[in-house]
């Protein structure tokens, strides 16, 4: 069986990556002029623009290959591989200027999260890995730390808000079996799991552009991600993600998101 | 009536936030060891090494000064000038390497806030302000933007969880009358709301060495930063903090938080 993630694959994805932080950065100095989307999230030139940008980088280099984005929506979903776009992840934090936003370059393979690029601009820092690859923070290997013992875990979500009905509950069961909670990181919150610096991240009401990268890339650093119930993540998943850096713990965890 | 703000206590101010910052950073890279103390809160070796550095920068150049930190108590707080200081506000934050955690050194002058630095170690930026001088970025000016509309209104606080009692049920009303909510920058959301890219801070449960730097910097940008109920900041204060850009935003929010 050949590998799904080639070399060609990786180099295009940091290549977008870089494309995606020379145009952000060009944006982010000064507030940017924003308009609310139908459902309230706000969205920018920049992300207009990191998009078409990146479509082309895609439609240059692999026609054949999906594209799925945040703002310009789904081409040949259907295809081996698609590439699942979000140009600004964390558009609220790159108005406020609050350097936490990152843009998300995933990449599907046969449905399943293969490759992630969560590229933090602001930060100087590019989070890589891939199915065969290690996870790297700017091209230095990173691992998850172990943590079987919720009790001692720390665990992260963007926001509360965004868990909506009786997975509010949920959630906050969960919270109360953890040690601290912070919020607020949007992509931020998979790399630091991806490099031992957090043990959960709990979120919902996601779509698939903000987690099939940090997915690929907690699983390539040798953590998990899963939806509330255990099963892989793909473009089918129903927007509730729980990652971690421990089985022990994503299993406990995943025990109080189902009861 | 001579300026409460020189240049020689402008000067310390800077020369202490650099000197928490290459302490800072010489522990940030790995993950720190950390205690939770008695109110649960984390502390580390790196937040007690800074606290000791700047006490003695403070004793050795003004000896008659009161000092009032998070980890080693208050000495002469009755003093004209005392200085204030967080070494690390957001420790949970620098422990998860998350960025967004900063130096707090904040002086008040007959028990008023007159100087605020925040010193934003891992993001490079050092964000100064006094009675008499500019709120700077590195240096640079910078300036809150108006925005009379709460509906307009971006709002920031470190946690919801942060708001207990009847504080959480206000703290909710004010967010449901404010256009977009952001989570988790600890002393940053000042900074932001300082350089006009979010227009209200609020805040609860919060001790003096969290607010005097921050509202310092806030009100020598131009900005407000009182109590909920539009009072001054100062030592005696309950732990309730509102910071806006916008003195119509202000009288707006604290109607909001007062009812």
């Amino acid at each position: 069986m050949t590998a799904p993630v080639t070399d060609a694959l990786m180099g295009l994805a940091l290549e977008m990556a870089q494309a995606a932080r020379d145009i952000v950065l060009a944006h982010y100095a000064n507030p940017p002029a924003f308009e609310d989307k139908a459902d309230m999230s706000p969205v920018t030139a920049a992300d207009r623009a990191v998009e078409v940008r990146l479509r082309q980088m895609i439609a240059d280099a692999f026609p054949d290959h999906g594209v799925y984005g945040e703002e310009m929506g789904a081409d040949r979903a259907d295809a081996e591989y698609v590439w699942v776009l979000d140009p600004i992840d964390g558009t609220k934090a790159f108005i406020s200027g609050k350097p936490l936003f990152g843009s998300l370059i995933g990449l599907l393979h046969e449905g399943r999260p293969a490759l992630g690029v969560v590229e933090m601009a602001a930060l100087g820092e590019t989070w890589a890995g891939a199915q065969g690859y290690a996870a790297t923070r700017n091209g230095a290997p990173v691992s998850p730390r172990t943590c079987p013992d919720l009790a001692r875990a720390w665990l992260h979500s963007t926001s509360p808000q965004m868990h909506t009905g009786l997975d509010f509950d949920r959630f906050e069961r969960l919270r109360h079996a953890c040690l601290h909670t912070l919020y607020g990181a949007d992509c931020y919150n998979y790399a630091m799991l991806a490099a031992g610096r957090a043990d959960l991240v709990c979120e919902s009401s996601l779509a698939p552009y903000d987690y099939v990268a940090p997915a690929a890339l907690v699983e390539a650093a040798g953590g998990r991600a899963t939806d509330w119930t255990g099963r892989p993540l793909s473009l089918e998943s129903d927007g509730r993600v729980l990652a971690s850096g421990d089985p022990a713990a994503h299993e406990k965890a995943l025990d109080i998101l189902g009861a």
